[in-house]
């Protein structure tokens, strides 16, 4: 076999064979197949696409590339939840403890934030003392002790996907549908799961950027996911808009606490229960309807914050933060942003919001950057709310005074504020039903 | 500047700028630029192409990358010809010295073999002594004296197109238009003649399948060569049939010297005169048509073989090969193919003649094959002959038994014979006009 011929064959857009997928996934990751002809034939799938069946060899070759999690220590069917990433999106520290304290266990690997914010690792490190670096044995146990448990990547987890995704993002192939669902379903089958539910965003703070695409991607992953043998749901929903009010680490988690207190923003507390749904569906708790009835009763009662509580305590995070939530993000200073004239604000763009959080500190610029677990953004108003000149309809929390004035141009030019009541923002865009 | 930004662009079909297509050039060349982003970029092209804009800077960006070579010392108008290679194709050996004998002087650089076949170099050197490697001095001083010399490529001619064919050779981005065209031209702009006409071969033995697909490339190349200054015209000829009737290096040099005798197969007759009109043409030495008759006239008064006399005398090229010119092959045995029945002759396989003569000896299975000069086919009848079974079709010539009956069946499959005499074959599809 000659990646030569490979590379030819997917430039006319022909089906490769699946033992020509894995000569492909198994020979670059060990370095037989090298950089160029791996980024010529990346390009090429960039432009002719893979068929479902491609995407799944390739998956389940990448899968396979590395360590792959053994879950079946853990009594029961074990859920896993993937977000497609978004700016304010804080769901996994609500769902894990949410899904758990309804009787079905999480064990979840989350990872650090590539973009403009943080990502559910560097959240939960927001709270003093929370290890998030566990190994295996210590991982599982607390899963089976505490229902919930949220670690980072450790061990040789899918090799060929970090090789890969390395590649793309300097050979301009990143944004191809085939090659994302790969990338995050070989993830999410080699971290063990019985069942799958994704969070596919769409609009201007997500990857894909209209409804239609996040649903192309959300079926590509399904139907990978099934094929690799996981019961698998999806939910497409808005990233045009932030989600929940908070952006940034300290204050994300501290509004995680109110929706698992039964309050916290609409948006946030619905998307959760939505995903909640089809997480305990797919588990075998019963139709999506009383799902969702059960997961709601958990947020109410108060049994989802104590389940976050002992989550905490295993993990060794400080209790504190329950009763002052306000030691996640007080060490910043905090300035206003003001309205600029009256109005209604009519859109926001959702990753002006990430840029101007990470100005603040809440993001990596870089890889080696160091995120202020304290800095970001709390947003008053948003889309489809009226404002008045010069009140305030956003709180920056920095300890970087020098970058104040370029977030604060970045967050005020994200919205578009004037005359009329917008249409209300459709926040569910729909969901792929669990099998 | 940064290349991820051009390969983005270039995926999106956008058109780069002048400094960015420089960019790309000067820094692959020099390693800044890694070739898994070239890879990347090169596959990109294949899918979006490029401007005739893009294509001109990048062919110049190519042109300088190395030394270009200055013909000024040479007297009046210099004319280069070039062929996108093609089976049996002996036509440099001929226009060489056919044009010289009308008084426009050839400085000629031609390459060796890369595919079934050799290239000039190879053929010349199947003549005993001939010398291809000589320095730019005696070159230049050879073409003034004589006016004709045909030389290997010294020094260090467009190393940016070396380097960039060997990748788009190893992945899959050999066959785009403006990579094939700015490749090509980039090494006839470094040689440094004033006029350029192009031979554009098409079909089976071409790199080219359609008449179409060469008029396209031919348009591009002299859009090219006009934009960097350069007189320029283009014939396309078809390769569905190899050009002549000899094929192999020793064999494709006797019928050189029948050509130049006035004889020799018709059809190589008629692409020599058409592309040495053209050659005339752009030198200056009138209208086509007068032009055509100069070179017919040149051929059977004997001046173009009496110029092909001093062109060898002055690279070291044994004369003998004028009294007998079967010293260039006889040293391979001969074996002989029969027509397996009674019929027509439909059409040919050019491209299986090419890896018939290929597995006799007369190209290069891998870069370190050496070549046999004497191995070679000739060919009794082709496309549009009637055969009888069991006469002689063609001779092959070879020192490599073993290779025999695989040659044979090549070549044997290579012919279609059946019922009713078929159409005569189109040998020159059109002219691009030279200006």
């Amino acid at each position: 076999m000659r990646m030569i011929d490979l590379i030819e064959r997917k430039k006319r857009g022909k089906e490769l064979r699946e033992e020509e997928i894995r000569y492909f996934i198994e020979g670059f990751t060990d370095g037989r197949i090298p950089d160029y002809q791996a980024a010529a034939f990346l390009m090429a799938v960039c432009f002719t696409g893979m068929t479902d069946r491609e995407i799944a060899w390739m998956t389940d070759a990448m899968a396979r590339s590395g360590d792959q999690v053994d879950l079946s220590s853990i009594p029961g069917v074990k859920v896993d939840k993937h977000s497609t990433g978004g700016v304010g999106d804080k769901t996994t520290l609500i769902l894990a403890p949410l899904v758990a304290a309804c009787g079905v266990p999480v064990a979840k690997m989350s990872g650090r934030g590539l973009g403009h914010t943080g990502g559910t690792v560097d959240k939960l490190e927001a709270i003093p003392g929370f290890c998030t670096a566990m190994n295996r044995a210590d991982f599982l146990r607390t899963v089976r002790e505490t229902g919930a448990c949220v670690v980072g990547q450790s061990g040789n987890l899918t090799p060929a996907d970090k090789k890969l995704y390395a590649l793309r993002d300097v050979t301009g192939t990143v944004d191809s549908v085939p090659l994302i669902a790969a990338s995050v379903m070989s993830k999410k089958i080699a971290a063990g799961a019985d069942a799958i539910v994704l969070d596919v965003k769409y609009g201007g703070g997500a990857f894909m950027k209209t409804a239609q695409d996040a649903v192309q991607l959300a079926r590509k992953m399904v139907e990978i996911g099934r094929a690799c043998g996981r019961k698998m749901a999806a939910v497409i929903t808005n990233m045009n808009v932030p989600l929940g009010n908070c952006i940034g680490n300290g204050l994300e988690v501290a509004e995680a606490i109110e929706v698992l207190e039964g309050r916290g923003p609409d948006d946030l507390r619905e998307v959760c229960l939505v995903l909640a749904a089809q997480m305990l569906f797919l588990a075998g708790k019963g139709e999506v309807d009383i799902c969702r009835q059960m997961a709601q009763k958990a947020l109410d009662s108060g049994s989802a914050l104590e389940k976050f509580r002992q989550m905490c305590a295993a993990q060794g995070g400080d209790p504190t933060i329950f009763q002052r939530p306000e030691i996640l993000y007080e060490k910043a200073k905090v300035y206003e942003l003001a309205a600029p004239w009256d109005g209604w604000i009519q859109e926001m763009d959702a990753e002006a919001c990430g840029r101007a959080s990470m100005l603040l500190g809440a993001g990596r610029e870089t890889a080696d950057s160091v995120i202020d677990p304290a800095a970001g953004i709390v947003l008053c108003r948003k889309t489809g709310d009226p404002v008045k000149e010069g009140e305030t309809i956003a709180r920056l929390y920095t300890g970087r005074p020098d970058q104040l004035e370029q977030a604060k141009k970045e967050l005020l030019e994200s919205y578009r504020i004037a005359g009329e009541k917008p249409d209300a923002v459709l926040l569910v865009h729909g969901v792929i039903l669990g099998e």
